[in-house]
């Protein structure tokens, strides 16, 4: 097994093109999206059932290295902080199986 | 970044309600849902197909401090004690952006 | 509070199965499984949107202890290996509520 950094990002569903550009970007080898999720944070209720996607939040989550994670960070940092949304960091550690 | 705990709670969506009054009665600054998971545990399978809410998980997410978490975890172990369900804490890095 | 392994399976859903078996047979006492998930890895795009089952992946959650975890990660390592997926493990508290 490998340390890695786990980033999970909860977001509104229109910043999502822009944080997968941001995860592409940072170098990340991969991510997960999971769809339609509720929350409600700092700037309200966002609900999985309102009818345009305007009002659905996502969640990604990153497997990626250290230094990934802090570029990944520093360019998500700015879509939260004008679209509002959290990102946490955690430790991980990642099961090899590549040949 | 913000050392927080991160708290994930499964439990049946029935209870989803009572879930989060307690996180909001607790102080957490907000939480993310993701509705119509499958489980199986100690009290049996749970199917995100079967036809009736009555049947299905939810899985909620809180960032916290510390305090708030221990009030959470107190606040929702008698629910997952009667109605079954799972309540994992982590430590997480939160990524501050607020202005 | 139980200090115990927190896995998480990203992979194709026709894989699902398996999964299921290897977490059962591994001793876990119980997952949690979200369905539909979109995912890009190192074998190309996996679209949530896609028309057949075939092109979904899923995610897998296990809260077990340290034994079972290793048990786990050896018997989903093969699945992964051969069609693709990650398996990220974090120590995390279990909120003990069993009476």
């Amino acid at each position: 097994m490998k340390t890695m950094k786990r980033l999970e990002i909860v977001a509104d569903t229109v910043e999502l093109k822009s944080i997968l550009a941001a995860v592409d970007a940072a170098g990340a080898p991969g991510y997960t999206v999971i769809k339609d999720v509720l929350g409600k944070g700092g700037r309200g209720l966002r609900n999985a059932d309102d009818l345009t996607d305007a009002f659905k939040n996502c969640l990604i989550l990153v497997a990626c290295d250290e230094t990934v994670a802090t570029r990944l960070v520093e360019a998500v940092r700015p879509i939260l902080k004008r679209f509002g949304g959290i990102c946490l960091v955690t430790d991980a550690q990642y099961v090899l199986h590549e040949s």
